[in-house]
Formats: C-alpha cells, structure tokens, sequence
C-alpha cells in the first residue's frame, strides 16, 4: 500500500486566508444585507493601468498570428524580462544582478513556498514571529520543522525570531543554529522597514555563519523614506548568502494576473553546489515558464508611462494606509506601519485576542482584517489592515471603526 | 553552515530538452545558413483559435475596469472552469467527477512534478519506459529513486516497465511492488493508445495492491479511434486509486499560455488521509491560482465554437502525424504512433545509437527530432518526430530524411 507524506498532515487547521474566507462567508450568510468591508487578505482592488492593459491586448494579438504566436516560453524566462529587470531594479540602485541570475515565475508565493526544496531535510529554518504563513507551512510540508505544540502554536525545530514594538518589528540575529533565514522587508504583516545598516548586519552573520537569507521583498515599491535598501543585494556580500523573492503583485496589481521572480545570484554555493543551478534545474523540470502575454505585461511595468502610472497606483494605496493609521491614532488605538508598506500594524483594545477583535469587528463594524496571532505566536495581541480597499470603503471602514 | 538537498545533485546532466536546445543552438551558430526544421520539443506553432483570442481580450478588458476587475483567483480554480470541465470532460463520457474535485493550475508539467510531494519518501515508483523525463526527474528530487546506474540509464529504486513493440508499448502489470504508477495515453513518447479494457486492469490492480495512478490524459484530444478510454474514470472503481492530469496546451495549443488541470476524487483515500484534500492544501500554501484571463480562455475552449475550432486545431496537427508516419513508412522504416497522437515514434535505421541519429538528421538534414533513449533505457534504437509543425515544414522535413 502507498503511504502519503505524513508531514501535510501535522499541519493545524487551513491557511490562515481559507479559514478567514469560511468565516465572512458563513457571516455573509446570515447577514445577507451587510455590506462587509475587506481590508484583510492582502488583495488589490485598483484595475490595471492603462499601459498594462494595451501591452496585455498587444500579447494576446500576437497570439493570434503565426508569424508571432509564442509556444513553451524559455524555462527561465524572457530575455527581455529579465534584462529590464535587471537594469531597472538592479543596476539603477548599485546592486550587480546579471539578467540571468532572475528567474521569472508566476509569483511571489509559488517561489517562497518551493524555494525550500533546494535544501536537507535536516537544515534548520529561522522566521520572524509574526511572519507571512507561507514560509513555515512549506517547510512544516517537507518534515523539517518537527512536532507542533498547540499549547504555543510553535513548532519544535523553527527558531522564532520575535518582531516587537520593543525592537522596531525587526527581529534581532538568533542565538541559536539558524540555517535558512527567511526575512521580509517591508514586512508583511507588521509593516516594518529595515535600514540599510540593520539588513547589513544580517548579510554578515549569514557570510559568518553559514546561513542563507530568503529575502522576500515583495513590497518593495512601497518604501517611501529615503535610504531604505529596496534589494538585499544593495548589502556587500549579498551575493554569497541571500536570495531575493520579488513580486508583480503589489506594485503592479497582479494578484489575478500571477508574475513574480527570483533572484539567486551565481556565487551563492554550498561547496560545489551551486543554488542558481540548483534552481534552474527545478524550472527545467517541474516548472513551464509564465505565459508570455504576461511576461510581455510585466516588461510593459517598466517603460516610462508603465512606471508613472504604476507610481499612481501605489501612491493611491499608500493613500488609504495613510488614512488608515492616523485615523487609528487619533481613535486612541496604537498602530504601525503604513509607511513603508500597505500594511497597518494595530494593538487590539482592552486586551483581547486577536481572533476576538476579528470576530469583533467582523460582526460590530462588518470589516474584515487578519488576526495577527494568525501570522505566529508573537502576533497575537494584534491585528492587521490592508491599504488595498478602495479609498471610499477605507474612509467608511474607519467611520464604523470610530463608531464601535 | 547549511546543506542543500542532494538529491538534486544525483540528477545526471540536464534536463532532455534543455539538452537538446543547446546543441540546436550550437549547431545553428556554426551553421548560420541552415534552415532547421525542429519536429522534437512537443511544441505548437499554430496561433490561438479566434474564439480563444477573443475571450483573451475580453478578459483583457476585464482587468482594466475597477467593477469587473479579478484579484486572487479561488486557490482551486473558477468555478465557472471547474464545471464546465467535470461537463465536458468527464460527465459527457459517463466518468463521475465533481467540479470540486477539479484542480486548475498552470500546466500540466507543473501537477507532474508537484504531485508526489503527497507522498512518503519511502514509496516506490513505477514508470513506463521509455517516459515523460518530469516523472522520474521529481522523484529523483525528493529522493525516492535510490541511486543511477549510468551503464544501464537506471535507478535503483525505481521499478521500469518496459515498453516494447512486443507489448505494442503498452507496459504488462508490474511483478515488483509498485506504489505509485506512472501512466501516459495516449502515449508520450512512443504515441500509444490504451484500450479500455487495458486500463481497467491497471485499475483492477491498483486497488487490489494498494497502489496509486497517476494518470497523464494530456493528449486525450488526439484520441481519434473508437471506443478508446479519454479519461482513467471511465473505468470502475478508478475514483479509489487514480489521479489524472489535463493539459490545454496540446488540444488549444496553449503551451505559452499555461493552462491545465489535476482531477483528485475525495474516494481516493489511505487511511485517514484524503488525498484530495492534501492536494488542495499544497494549491492553498504554494500556488496562488492560475491568471483569470487565462482561465476564462480556457473556458472558452468548452463553448460551441471554441469546440469546433479546436477540432480543426487538432486535425490539422493529425493530418501532420499522417503524413510522418506514412511518409516513413514508405521509406522502408518502421514506425508507430500517429493515429491517437501527435507523436511518431520510429525505428532508428542501420542499428544507430537514439543520439547518432540525433546528429545525423541534424547535420544532413537540418531536422531536429528526439532521440529515445532521452526517454528512458527502453527508448534506445528509437527517435520520437513530432506532429506540431507546419504541414509544409513536415513535408520539406520528410524529402530531406527521403534524400538521406
């Protein structure tokens, strides 16, 4: 008889996103005349800009033609994708990237969840606490996280790296052995930033130590303070030590259109391992490019209208997030973030769980935000909003918040 | 200091088609003048049908309007996709499968190579040979294979079924324990069909041992005899032992579109564990939906017109494969495949090694073709030729291996 792997089935209840959805639908259910407002997962609202939308029809048209029409797109990606990449996210900030260290995919989360392949079993993985689900629940999937204890939703084989208001939400090096570090900056969901100083000193212990970052910057076009690095490669030494996971989604609106990529620079090795092959091979054999009129879209992102335009649609957000965390601050709540970041970081009144406000605001004010106790440990007590409503629905969610 | 996962490291040379692109490549540059013919990679040329373009666009369309724009697809697919498919494809042939047990994802490469993360390590293999290179390759990634043996192209804890012209390439049952079977009908490479009452003895088996199918149907649509199975659920009991994985990209030519799908039955069980539901939690915690634009395409497919035009779609490759496997016989080899598939699958003459005739039609006849043995130790003295060129090309292909 066949066996499954057993490690799926150490994994407590659904991802953190299905079990909200299971809970605002079963409310909608029975309160079909509540107009709810989502500012919880962190999905766009905003339509493509206009420069997509012609290089998206301009795709599909030349699909139409075979002296045109694209077949199995290059394993990797496009060159040209991967060349503006290159020049316009790399070399326009000083970090050396060659075009053929990106590898184009369809998105951020496919990346951070199978980046965890390319390594034993028996490595050990350090996340921030409060952190991005995916990052855990995909290392819980190849058994290298060990046994769960409910009691403090922790796993035994994870270092947890707290994210305080003490330290800013930006987690201090681990005491402990910490193999693959994941770090997300700006953060998710707390919304912190890093400095440049700060992400050099991870950069350093990773070279010291023998360690490799996983460094998901999928929020980068969100950083509006100057000096803050928008690449781990802007660190020196980068290059041996980390891999950067970046995304189409935010920036650009392709949460439903799906195009993310990875960065793994060629002198990241492990001994005469090199991960940039390493990952390339994985491409080769379980992955079949991104559709090319997506690709040609994501290339659209970076001609000169692409940018403005794309500027408009992050500063609309940032907009919201603004509103969003002084309208929270003069409620008397304590919040962070929203600077840098979509994301509003807020303390729960009265001290109730964070599941308890979710339900709490959920019923009250029919706004839907994620409990932060769903994001780790370290999380509860918290609540997280997202800037990705529309400015209309943030500025009514905030009136019924106020109201509560 | 961390370790990667090694198993990457057994894996001997590049991926098949990545080997083959280079030396196209590296023969081409030396030879500017050439016109290659390439009749190897299985990949379309023809542009998108008008019904799919035209739901393209409107999809296009979609996005760029804040009322119809669509973020995060549903983790599992659109419902409007996952019913039209459990129509179409399955109660139309009288195969009882539920939309919900429809998982849409971005290809069929990609459920190939993800699906045995369901299972433990410790289960043993079966595969057709000569095969589909992704099966073996992602199992030898998680490191169920044992080890290579590159004097026999083998590994040693993966039980191969020889395909043969005695079997007319239909592998008997296994003598050997056998946990998860691997099978492809029509077949990729050798072109093969399975009978029904053939594939019901897969099945019977199957659940007598206690052994799993992953059934590749992505060439269902070249199936042009009678009374030949299109999918595994047509025969009893295969709800409690298979899976079965779907393509667009051969019937509706989107292999630069990316588009296919994993039916997973909630009767397949072992033990406590639902299969179904570890699949549905891997799409929930590493996949983020395929693009909805592209699922609305796919839709399409299933429309009136859609139906028609990719009928024509597939006769005309057909009427490719018809000419191949004539053509070559009546130049005195022996050849198979081309009435249920796009794939020819010949005899190399004069006892060439798959790889001498690789360079042979390379060289004198500017052909590219597959050798193989790329697909396993069985596939050696054989060459795979391909149906998804032009009809002109596949005639100026056939007088130069004529002229040979």
């Amino acid at each position: 008889m066949y066996k499954v792997n057993d490690n799926y089935l150490k994994l407590p209840g659904s991802y953190l996103f299905s079990t909200i959805a299971g809970k605002v639908t079963a409310f909608q259910a029975q309160n079909p005349d509540k107009n709810i407002i989502r500012l919880g997962i962190g999905d766009v609202t905003k339509p493509l800009t206009a420069p997509i939308i012609k290089s998206l029809h301009e795709g599909v048209d030349e699909m139409a033609d075979a002296a045109t029409f694209k077949g199995y797109a290059p394993d990797l990606g496009y060159s040209f994708l991967r060349e503006i990449i290159a020049k316009e996210d790399y070399a326009s900030r000083g970090a050396h990237i060659e075009a053929d260290e990106i590898f184009v995919s369809d998105g951020a989360k496919s990346d951070s969840g199978n980046i965890q392949e390319l390594f034993a079993v028996d490595n050990k993985i350090a996340v921030s606490d409060p952190v991005y689900p995916v990052y855990v629940d995909s290392n819980v999937m190849a058994g290298r996280t060990g046994t769960y204890d409910a009691s403090t939703g922790c796993w035994s084989d994870v270092v947890y790296m707290p994210c305080t208001e003490e330290n800013g939400f930006v987690a201090d090096l681990p005491k402990e052995r910490a193999d693959i570090i994941y770090l997300c900056f700006p953060n998710n969901p707390t919304g912190a930033a890093i400095t440049k100083d700060q992400l050099q000193r991870w950069v350093d212990y990773a070279n010291e130590h023998g360690s490799v970052i996983i460094y998901d910057a999928a929020y980068e076009a969100y950083i509006s303070e100057p000096d803050l690095p928008h690449t781990i490669y802007e660190c020196e030494g980068a290059r041996t030590c980390a891999i950067e996971i970046r995304s189409f989604s935010k920036n650009a609106g392709f949460t439903g259109v799906r195009l993310g990529f990875t960065v793994i620079p060629k002198d990241l090795r492990c001994g005469d391992a090199s991960l940039h092959d390493m990952w390339a091979r994985r491409h080769g054999t379980k992955y079949n490019g991104a559709p090319y009129i997506i690709q040609k879209a994501g290339a659209a992102c970076y001609t000169p209208e692409g940018k403005k335009s794309l500027k408009e649609l992050v500063g609309s957000y940032m907009k919201n997030a603004d509103a969003i965390l002084k309208g929270l601050q003069s409620m008397g709540y304590t919040a962070y973030g929203g600077v840098n970041a979509p994301y509003i970081w807020l303390k729960t009144p009265d001290g109730m769980t964070s599941w308890d406000f979710f339900d709490f605001l959920l019923e009250k004010a029919n706004v839907v935000g994620t409990p932060g106790s769903g994001f780790g440990p370290h999380g509860e007590g918290y609540f997280r909003l997202t800037a990705f409503g529309t400015y209309e629905n943030t500025l009514a969610a905030l009136d019924r918040i106020k109201e509560l």
